[in-house]
């Protein structure tokens, strides 16, 4: 038999042992899972980022694999603990939206309100639900337990989309989603929206060029492509547009 | 059979291959070993920060999982490199206190000093006793070679004890014992040093608020909590209270 | 039988899923895959910075292990991806120098152009080779798909060496190769370059200590001695060479 895979995303961080905590309660239930990290450098607190990072995530995983999601500002408050399945693959986590991206498209098979406190440590902490709930939740989930025996059927959940572009006059006006490693400008611009003569601004920043690579354009050259997943970027060839744009998060990007 | 359980907890960082290495080594030996990061973001040398950080993971862990922990200022001199067995756990790492914290419940069943030459590398250098000494002792360890085999029986062992609140004068003054990544200030402070009337001074910020969990208070508030470990934390709903505060490890907190 | 050990090395960072989605569509190919991150905080297209890293790490890896390594500034040019064969190890990534330094001593066996189409995603992005060549090929080398399969036979491919030790006048003069989390400066001098009486400059500081081991000399003072690679390290005790000293990658060092 494969090992199932649990795949975890959190905005904790390196510098504390919380993810590796997870990961002993979550192996003492299913000892053979296969963890994969998917990144814990969500922004704090960052909903929204965590959602668009866990949607560009999960084509790439099989089928019964378990995602582990947990970016929760609301922990110990009345935000519900839920895990999701969807296509045969499963989800687990705060009920505030992070799963909203990644569920557009697959759709909601069933959902729970993680109810059931037998699946879950003995002693609830009201600041460290990743530990106390989801990741034996999790466990459980990997070693077979069905969804259902879980908790309590859910019929109403919090569901929050990434904001869309939209023409406030004839020209595609979109945003800034997210910010890589390497500074490039990941935008929720998509092929449909390109203009055949193609030219964007963002902040003062006018681009012409429309490349397939980064190594199109000349060292220190500003270039739009369309990235790995499938979204508009905008990049500068071994350079860090970020930073030398001086746009984040949120930034607006003009077509046409 | 199930997969041994390892954790890993170093000051490596995550910029070098020291972290890799030592598992190559460690899986060369093991080869089914379940391999879990606690951290390896100890500050360089913090000896004491390591031992917190250690002693906060291990509960959630099962029996047979090997502990192997470095963060090791004295390598390669006369410190002495050892393993300790406790309540079916084991650990390996320098014996410098590393261990104290997490040992002072649990005591210690049998000590021995890695002695015996043939369950580490054959070359030996003097900076990087983790990858020479340590990660082949876990990977016979994990692979269930008996602690006895590994070296010399100890019975003295360095001991370092991680500072206690106390009395000045007729309030309890505690301290700042870590900084989470979400800049929550972890005190030493436990649930029988609250005294009826909640107060609590830290730097010259004065905390009334004693809540159960963060979204209890409004955003931006100042707020202490029993966080995750049973300690004492100060912190800012949606904030970071170490940077707002302008406090760090080592601050004093007075209560009263 | 053992588990096929994969190693990763990247300058993705950290904040991005980019390794997590490799190491999906990998486990995908080759569930029982045993995954190991030697970094991937190789500074973004250091390809030289990344050839030092793997070289320092393969040593300590067992027969049939695959390297998968992408440092990889020409992704979507006409840079060549690539597999390689090298006692008894595997290497896959971009054919751009970045296993130079490893394969110098090993020797090449065997080397492929990764040509073979139905080893690779279906969707081929011009941006992530990493997911879409890299790591389809590393999990069907994993899962014991024969080398030749892959892609045709090559008989030339990019080669890079590290920066040597050369004598302007009659001392050596090295440079440094890589600065690690301690802030110690390696170097790519070895025994065999160092005189009988030793003295070494770096910017403006001289250092006559050559030590064994780091806590041989006082707290803050600079140290030279031979680091865990084998090559000559500066270092202070307790500190921060780098910071201290002022110096970075590419610094040169002068003997004598």
């Amino acid at each position: 038999m494969n090992r199932p895979i649990v795949t975890l995303l959190t905005d904790f961080g390196s510098r504390d042992p919380f993810v590796g905590i997870m990961k002993g309660v979550l192996l003492s239930i299913s000892p053979e899972a296969q963890l994969v990290d998917l990144t814990h450098e969500v922004p704090p607190h960052a909903v929204m980022a965590g959602a668009f990072l866990l949607k560009s995530s999960i084509d790439y995983f099989p089928k019964g694999t378990v995602h582990l999601a947990v970016v929760d500002p609301g922990v110990g408050s009345t935000r519900k603990p839920i895990a999701i399945q969807s296509k045969g693959h499963y989800f687990v986590g705060p009920d505030n939206g992070l799963f909203s991206a990644a569920l557009k498209e697959w759709g909601i098979d069933r959902a729970v309100e993680l109810t059931e406190r037998k699946y879950q440590l003995v002693d609830l902490s009201s600041t460290f639900h990743g530990r106390d709930i989801f990741a034996p939740v999790t466990g459980h989930l990997a070693k077979g337990t069905p969804l259902a025996k879980l908790g309590k059927k859910m019929n109403h959940w919090v569901w929050r989309e990434m904001p869309k572009p939209f023409k406030p006059s004839n020209r595609w006006m979109g945003e800034v989603l997210w910010v890589d490693r390497f500074g490039n400008l990941i935008t929720n611009l998509e092929k449909k929206h390109i203009p055949e003569t193609f030219r964007l601004r963002i902040g003062k920043t006018v681009v012409l060029n429309l490349a397939t690579h980064y190594a199109e354009v000349k060292r220190g050259t500003v270039v739009a492509l369309f990235g790995s997943t499938g979204h508009l970027e905008i990049s500068i060839n071994g350079g860090n547009a970020a930073q030398k744009l001086g746009v984040a998060i949120g930034a607006s990007v003009l077509l046409g």
